[in-house]
């Protein structure tokens, strides 16, 4: 018997509960043991719940059991989850985290005090929910240089830009409807701005340079400022917006960003709608592969949550391969990035557009006041310098190349 | 030092050998030990080859050295990779092949062989080519019960279906350019049949069930009845036409088919076109999730190869977990199976067709001799009773159900 303790008994906490339960033949089967909820850490009483008798309110006890094996930390954010999970895993128990917010700040340390006690400290559900995506990276992609990840790591920014391009909505609308549905936060900050998406491509990253990606370091921008109008141009250009969060190892050094994208319909991420994530993926022998599904929601997120405690209860004693060292990459500024880009200005600009920029490729959606056009591939310093000569921007959205 | 033999030094065991050599670094990192490789085994010689001096012609050379940990079966066929495959198994050694025919006929025998003598017999790269699947099954989706698997899984037939669709090109002209671009082989039956696909959805459904799904039990149809003329009428609905291999597990039964099927531009297999595979797999708790990459080509197909070397060099003496056991599922017949058709009868036929169906939609294309339509949700055996008692079908193709 492997007996597992589960801190916070809120949506994913209580999904990790469920999908244990209902489950239980094949994953027990999957496990070789049989596993067992010894402990629920809440603040709260949950009286009625089937789970009643697991609840406790004090961490020590679960620390202090030396029968508990595995621990899910479900609970998010910094504290108290960072200061929990690593005197876990100081006692030797597995941590299995769905907290992007932690693994993105103390990733490293936490896989190596793991290493150091003999035990494992996984976080499958910390990216894309449910999709596959940490287990690929670390045991399948093994024959591979990745060069590239290019995701649409967030849900509920997905979407917001797919309701806005299906109904050509205000963003503003459409979040408030999203926040009626709950599949916004009341505070929508950590997704439209983009901060959740960089949390997780900083994880992705650093599993594929083996390094630490400082998610602190990665360019961000949200989806605040696109407007129905942008979606009028992107589909005259047979194009989407998307968030995407990506980066790449190149010879002029390691790049990554969060922002909004146009994307070409051919483009496999173009397809992915709604809250589906995906995590488009790179690699020198392979050329590219694609992981697809539901980024969030109670059951996806608990399921990954429980397959690494399944991986756990297969390991006992034993650290499974993930290679995070603590040594930071040198992220590149983005302004030696180079790529297209899609710009409006004012109509008044265009000559000064057309000077500027050379070659350029005009969109016309028959909005008479302004001028929109798509550039050559340029670096993001060049462009900022032309743009802010030429002045009147209404807007301007990077263009994904079709190699990424 | 980890020592690995290649059994046929053809497309993907050169690939393997590259992989290995180009990703160096990389690959033995991850491996925790150097991999290196002691022979090649080719009944031709290859003077000049770098590697001209590890070719052997006589199996019973790797077979009886002690020092080889590890052989990678890229020969194909039966014989005789079968009795190699058994053979290595009995002395211990580790199997990786991409031998989907082999690992389709004798997998659950393999299996166990290996697990009897503390080995491993995997095999990624024998479904989806560079696509992480068989891992991602096996170790991912541990928190799941699989019901429904759906894939793209040959790439030649997916070419010829692509290219008929974006150029109105007739089967047999496709066919031809692709033969002479080497996409598909000079006799294409096996890809062309759909036999290939469906020792590929075999594998995966044996995965799926834990359980031996036989090929042979497997309804089969190819694509060379599809017609550009069905393109138009996909076109109009705003479908197209795929090779799908398909398997689900349901209360009323194990249903497993390969057949083209049309499907809509809002399922994410409506864009893996060209030569790419993708499966889509769905789970209890996690809903859909896609896999999608090269199904086919040596460097891909090579570096999937090479991480099953990586999972056995980690796992020297152990078995790594893989449930496939020898017991048959029972594959109902598909005449209980039940979906929507499209169908095209001749014109004539349209009061028949109407009468004998009920509700149907008709679809006009303007080809004034015959009659378009598509049914509700009826059995297989139902269809066929009705479509033989109409006459005059021109031809049938199966609607995939948004479900699947």
């Amino acid at each position: 018997m492997v007996n597992v303790a589960v801190l916070g008994y809120g949506t994913v906490g209580s999904g990790v509960v469920e999908v244990i339960e209902t489950n239980k033949e094949a994953i027990n089967k999957r496990a070789g043991a049989e596993l067992n909820i010894k402990y629920i850490l809440d603040l709260r009483d949950f009286p009625g719940d089937p789970y009643e008798a697991k609840v406790v309110h004090d961490y020590e006890m679960i620390l202090n059991d030396p029968e508990v094996d595995v621990i899910c930390e479900t609970m998010g954010g910094i504290k108290p989850a960072y200061d929990f999970s690593r005197r876990a895993l100081l006692a030797g128990k597995s941590v299995c985290t769905s907290n992007k917010e932690l693994v993105a700040s103390h990733g490293p340390e936490l896989i190596r005090t793991a290493r150091e006690h003999h035990c494992n400290y996984l976080f499958e559900a910390s990216v894309g929910g449910g999709i596959p995506i940490i287990r690929p990276l670390n045991y399948s992609l093994t024959a591979e240089k990745i060069d590239t990840i290019t995701g649409i790591l967030n849900g509920t920014t997905n979407y917001i830009l797919t309701k806005m391009d299906k109904e050509g909505a205000a963003f503003e609308d459409v979040l408030k409807e999203a926040q009626e549905k709950g599949y916004a936060e009341r505070n929508p900050e950590a997704d439209v701005e983009g901060y959740d998406a960089c949390r997780k491509i900083a994880i992705l990253s650093s599993l594929m340079c083996g390094k630490n990606v400082k998610y602190e370091e990665i360019y961000t921008e949200g989806i605040t400022k696109i407007s129905p109008e942008d979606f009028r141009y992107a589909k005259q250009m047979n194009k989407s917006i998307k968030l995407l969060a990506m980066s790449r190892d190149t010879e002029k050094g390691f790049f990554a960003m969060v922002a909004p994208f146009l994307i070409s319909r051919e483009h496999p991420l173009y397809s992915v709608s709604d809250v589906f994530n995906a995590v488009y993926v790179h690699g020198n022998m392979l050329g590219d592969t694609m992981y697809y599904g539901r980024g969030a929601g109670k059951l996806p997120t608990a399921s990954a949550v429980v397959s690494d405690v399944v991986d756990c209860a297969r390991h006992l004693g034993k650290t499974v391969m993930c290679f995070w060292e603590n040594e930071d990459v040198k992220v590149a500024g983005i302004e030696e990035d180079q790529g297209k880009f899609f710009v409006r200005v004012e109509s008044g600009r265009r000559e000064a557009a057309m000077e500027a920029f050379g070659a350029l490729a005009e969109i016309n959606v028959g909005i008479a006041e302004e001028f929109a056009f798509m550039t050559q591939v340029l670096t993001e310093r060049d462009f900022n310098e032309k743009i802010e000569k030429i002045g009147g921007c209404i807007n301007r959205i990077r263009i994904l190349s079709a190699q990424a």
